[in-house]
């Protein structure tokens, strides 16, 4: 079935395989009159790339993004925007080991399962590649949000046994640290961790956090269009991603009511809560705290260890990865959920427009 | 925005308040020609009664669904299956007291603030009466997957502090203890702890395990309806629900990727996985093993400690709950659970039929 | 698949078969605060209610709806509106002879086709008594309209042969004839036509005509979801229409650029068209002036001269038709037409508000 | 909203201005395994291609497509396929003229209504330009449809007050005379109508059928996704088209009951109908007759004689259109009308797949 496209009103459909000539991202349904350049998608695109540093793959890719449609004289004009990432370093001849055989942890078999036949090269549309088109349509997400005074800010909060100390909290850290780390102590401790990972031709897996500030009190639509729900959905996507937590998240679970419940209290005039023990979402409708999410990563399964596994003959094999592999998938997958979490909480925001009878009347000057 | 629609071709639609005059939902796209009649759908219900034991809300629901439309001669048509729940026990006098406040860890305040008032009797659509609707459906989607050989079961993982022991798993204790646990040990060290919370005037949170053997290889789509991705949002959307595991989940992301990888090999001449760290799905696509996936659920927010809110006024005041409310969500959201991962798993089954040109050819008879 | 939902954000879902307990509607997406009660639906439910006089079958059914969720204290509260009938007046014996044969003109042989049997009694779900649902969704979505000075009037513009003169445009007819002309004598010869058409156990077809006055520019998006391609599908999904108008439609393809063409010009400091050849919609998008469409209807296929057929034993048989049948569908379908194109409209008019950044902007107060 | 969408199963998204860098689409939902190589689209791309002949607009485009995705050695993978055509032969200030003011019958003054600017150059979005991608599209899915033995064959059955004689039909003449009239006759004089409009600076509208061969009965769903009424959608949703009729349409209206019912009967074993006044369509689902659909387009808007409009400032003015124009639209958009069709068949294709559990239980081994 058709299950490229994500959202309702801000809509995205991302197309395109590792090793084709091309991937890319219609994102239909952005309001008109938003300021965007090529410029505003490349930064986030490159936050992406491969090859920034040692502890991801040496592979290069320009990534250099193409708007073909939907923006006029600078600004969007509320038809699809059309954007392209033409694929300019692939090597074919490196994934040939891998047509005949399923790789442990990857969908080489299931998408076999499903389609009778795949696109094996460097994993077709499984593979990670396919994120930069999420990239570029949450770049423009993100955009829009900032009209609207909210701002997302993904980071990574482990990668193996390390974790960050939020008493160390650096913002500009996400950006500069080789992890994404906001704890540059943190850091440094698991790049040691990871080189010794790599040594032992093994992997390592890793935790992802997403702070949303400035999100109105209201977004997210009841029963199933939850605002958790869809954020949910939305990072669950993210190939690699086998955890999603929301606020507190199984520690919740763990406490008592009186624990985990968040007291209100005015403030400023203000319905505030006192604890953001909900992660800024209650009854699946933002409550206007910071939105907090979390996605645990798996570790890459691409390792250079020999592995048992089987080849499309159906016999058993002994497989040995080659090839060009980041030991952590993390911090290359910082941006995707932000990005997602972008178009997310953009779909909601117009999704929620008409909720009320007086807000639409707005809309249509009080008629 | 409606949002009260789950499902592409095997879709959902859930209506109804905690105190109106009914619950319900409709099923369109159920293939005609399965056998179903009301006492199917009343064996889910009844899973889900409130007034069951001692650990659950006093309020006795009859709980009785009847089916409007979509059933002929006992076999589904084709056409939508409606079926409705009359509400029978409301005792709106008891939430007078909630009409005026915001209750802490509850959806009123984020209700008033999109929708500007809100049905407070009883939590209105955010109670978790609302789940009637999810239970009618999800039973008819359990009976089409068993056509397939698929079988679901949820039980209780844990209740606050206490967690089941693999090696004691029962499965009929799953329906005969008042946890809903399968095992009776932990079952009963549960029950005591609940007993303190009450003693206490607090709540109690937990997990749900839901394990789903029999699906076929190849279900799910990529990018964005990979089937871990949907059954995240399903589940997800269910309230106090804070967080989804699929497979090993939190854990894989603390792992080495030697240890996270399932290795394949063939058994009975089948492609199989020796381990399934993965949870029966690799990238986003079911490999045939069994799907294993985590709900994390928050203690009940309604607890009788004393607790700071503000009202709809804007004062700070201090709220004492009263009423009837169970200490733990957990026991009656396994059903929840189950019913929302049936719906997924039927919708992607149904999805998947036109993924290869040879398998639709065998619908239209070679053609 | 699922086929019983209409709308983006708001959507309609309707459900029930001729001879089942109950028909119905779930209203998902309808803005909160607007008033409505039970009476607001049944005035549009009694305009297609059979039984009104004698060109309509005899059947009486009380058609009385009741609202089951979504409204509290007078007002929608932006859930989920779930309306339903009982069926009273099912005569199962009247249909005992349809259930071995395919009755021409009628949807017997196309249901056993696609599902292997069908719900005989009455037409089952392909019962024009499916229309309630409709009709009781369009009550609400004009409702709403309302609010925005939209005004829908649909009518009977022609029976068989007899058209209505516009010269004689008696709108309060439209609801006093039995033919819900607008035109006194255009509907007492018709009036006549199909007393001879009864003699002549045959049957009639028709044109019905909506006008929607106040409709803001700007409704409809480019390129799938255009107003009138939004408004066809709406319309030729309801049974027995075989054809759709918008504006001059068929003379439109008939006429030159130079006649067809409608100026622009000033008036009142708006801009204005001086004709209205393009029916209010130019590139899909609304242009502020009346929306006009026309739904041609097919004559009942229900005549009681006999048929050649076909049973389900596939035999050559001639089939009489016995029962209540109207000789002509158009009078009752015309307030189904309004309610549908209500339906677009409202959806269309939600749709629409996040179109310019600036409109949002006011939704969300400058932010 | 997003509306650049269609399908449900088979989806396609298109994007691109007139005068942007490229136009494009993204074909989600095509079974796997469907042999498909760039020349299948460019024999239908090449059929709506401008500066074919003397009755169309001297603007030559190359309009080569590039596959970007979704084809592996030459067999769709059942991923996205993306295509794009680069635009090549943008005048650009041809259109400065139209900048500044309300083209008559065109959708400059909507855009503008609804998006506060819209991108003037050549339509932007609203140019028949746009229809590249849908017929890249539709070539997809007719090569899908053949595999199934459904072939799809539109053409012009009328142009101004010339229309085909059926008794002359030759279907060659289709691809080969200007007019795309299957009756060489009646093309003749077309093209001599045609050339007295463009004598008289004026254009001419006229009538495209389509007929579809070899759909099997049974595609289509009850109630809102009748077969007929996504097919309305589809072709209504194309620009300039004002009325769309399925079978008889229209005429179908004016009949009696006797005259427009389609006898059944037995051949060959096979339900046929005598006769087919529905065009292949009863109760919305197909019926195994041939599908039978009409367009009416309305004339070119663009025509060279001074028109009344407005211009952005708000005054009234009197407009020349220079530049290069077809006289009429019918011929170019015979392969729109035919590749519409063939998506909307292709789509109720694969959504029927699942109507039966006994069809579905084939597509899953009897499990």
């Amino acid at each position: 079935m058709a299950g490229s496209s994500f959202g309702n009103l801000f809509r995205i459909t991302t197309w395109g395989e590792s090793h084709g000539p091309a991937l890319g991202v219609v994102v239909d349904g952005c309001p008109a009159g938003l300021t965007l350049e090529a410029g505003d998608i490349q930064t986030y695109l490159d936050r992406r790339k491969p090859g920034q540093n040692r502890i991801s793959t040496p592979r290069r890719e320009a990534d250099e993004v193409e708007i073909l449609s939907g923006v006029f004289e600078g600004r969007t004009t509320g038809t699809p925007i059309s954007m392209m990432i033409r694929n300019t370093s692939q090597h074919s001849a490196d994934y040939s080991e891998i047509a005949g055989c399923y790789r442990p942890g990857h969908a080489d078999y299931t998408y076999d399962a499903k389609y009778g036949f795949r696109d094996y090269r460097g994993g077709g549309r499984s593979s990670g590649r396919e994120t930069a088109g999420r990239v570029a349509a949450g770049a423009v997400a993100a955009k829009l949000l900032k009209e609207f005074g909210i701002e997302l800010t993904a980071y990574t909060a482990a990668i193996g046994p390390v974790t960050i100390d939020p008493a160390r909290f650096e913002h500009e850290a996400v950006y500069t640290t080789s992890t994404c780390m906001p704890d540059r102590d943190a850091s440094a401790k698991a790049e040691a961790f990871l080189a010794d990972c790599m040594a032992n031709r093994d992997s390592a897996g890793g935790v992802i956090e997403c702070v949303i500030k400035g999100v109105p009190a209201g977004l997210g639509d009841p029963v199933f269009e939850k605002l958790d729900a869809d954020l949910a959905k939305a990072v669950m996507s993210i190939g690699a991603v086998k955890a999603v937590e929301i606020g507190n998240g199984t520690a919740a679970a763990a406490a008592r009511g009186s624990e985990n419940n968040d007291a209100f209290r005015m403030e400023a005039g203000r319905v505030t809560k006192m604890t953001n023990h909900a992660g800024g979402i209650l009854g699946g409708i933002s409550d206007g705290s910071d939105i907090i999410l979390r996605a645990h990563v798996k570790p890459t399964p691409s390792i250079f260890s020999p592995q048992n596994t089987v080849n499309t003959q159906g016999d058993n094999i002994e497989l040995s990865i080659k090839g060009r592999h980041d030991p952590v998938i993390v911090p290359r997958a910082v941006v995707v959920v932000e990005c997602m979490a972008a178009v997310t909480i953009a779909d909601a925001l117009l999704r929620n427009a008409g909720a009320k009878l007086d807000s639409l009347k707005k809309i249509y000057n009080g008629r």
